[in-house]
């Protein structure tokens, strides 16, 4: 399934308790189509209040509905902010989070004095100005494969290694939106959140670059900045 | 004053009894600052659930605020769906409704079989498919001056003329977002969204051009289509 969602008012993709997520919708939608409780399994975690546009997740069914007859039965058990956007027959062995080779994801900021009501669901208002030359000389450093332990969540229980590697960064503006794209072959837990948090305040000259460098190669999440806030993050596409 | 709106919530702009209104909103918050009951008037009403980002509103006092300082005052008394983005003087005689000589509508359409989570409060949805040469052919038997009366509302309490002119009345297509430009002198009530839901149902060709023309020269609200939903449409800029 590739799906997109308006996450604003979900407590992000995995199921929990007396909370409304993604999943549990899916599951729930999955349900009411088919009479069977089947878990739905999304390539990865986003967190509450990140919205996607092509979060990917597989179920395992003997079904007698075809692809286009499942979308569409899903999609009339979905409430407005989640929508399934293409139903295929995965191939043997398909696994959504252990197969995705690479996830893009956008972040979308406003640069502007004034906060804007009709992007404030969708882009992070940062009213200071944003030099993007020195953006971009941050995301240099940042590209490639590094341990981005420093970005990691610190309550986060992620075991395994930190290192993963970033295929692409960039940085671009157009009018008073400034647009961050970040390609990867893995995320951490809150690892895009945090490389946006860092290239902001490396664009507002709070940080420069050789503490960027400091940062990274520390592996510690107290030396980076606050992550930026969620409601700016999309994830946007996953590759298999 | 220069106001940016998300409409979703609100009963359109002007104040109505026990329902929420921008108007309502901007007067409140302007009691709030000033202490007084001010009347703020606006260059035209939109509708329930329609957007704004260039609304223009006047409001007559002597205040011993400044500009800048009644922007951040009021904006401090207004809740995060409705933005003043400039405050200036204004010249003696002034009347945001009376002196407005052109207004910029912008409606956006998403043509596509699935609906949007995150297009859902701004755009359209339209699945079936639209031809857009057609709909630029219409519209070129609408641009100027006409007697608008069949996308005029009929329980429209509206006296006077019905002529207005169109300046200018363009479609454009990205990806899979469709944006419908209008611009003109003067609108009635209801007679973008009226125009809207006419070029869709000759996109469709459920309507031609020879439709067009009688539909127009008929001056009667009957002979022309449904108009388009109230969430795709957006007050863009006011020009006096």
């Amino acid at each position: 399934l590739v799906v997109e969602y308006d996450g604003t008012h979900y407590y992000g993709w995995q199921v929990q308790d007396h909370k409304p997520t993604i999943q549990q919708k899916l599951e729930e939608a999955a349900r009411a189509v088919t009479g069977r409780k089947l878990r739905v399994v999304g390539a990865g975690r986003t967190d509450r209040g990140v919205h996607a546009l092509g979060q990917v997740a597989h179920v395992r069914a003997a079904l007698k509905l075809g692809p286009q007859q499942l979308l569409r039965a899903l999609n009339a058990n979905l409430p407005d902010d989640i929508c399934v956007r293409e139903v295929t027959r995965a191939p043997m062995g398909f696994h959504a989070q252990y197969r995705a080779r690479r996830k893009l994801y956008r972040y979308s900021i406003l640069n502007d004095p004034l906060p804007s009501p009709q992007l404030r669901r969708t882009h992070w208002h940062m009213p200071y100005p944003l030099k993007l030359a020195r953006m971009r000389q941050a995301a240099v450093l940042l590209r490639g494969r590094h341990n981005f332990r420093s970005f990691q969540r610190a309550a986060s229980s992620h075991n395994g290694s930190s290192v993963r590697r970033i295929t692409s960064l960039n940085v671009s503006r157009r009018g008073k939106q400034i647009t961050i794209d970040i390609a990867g072959n893995g995320f951490l837990y809150n690892m895009a959140r945090g490389i946006v948090g860092l290239l902001v305040e490396v664009g507002r000259a709070r940080i420069d670059l050789k503490d960027v460098k400091r940062i990274l190669s520390g592996k510690d999440r107290r030396l980076a900045p606050k992550c930026a806030p969620a409601k700016g993050l999309n994830l946007v596409h996953i590759h298999y």
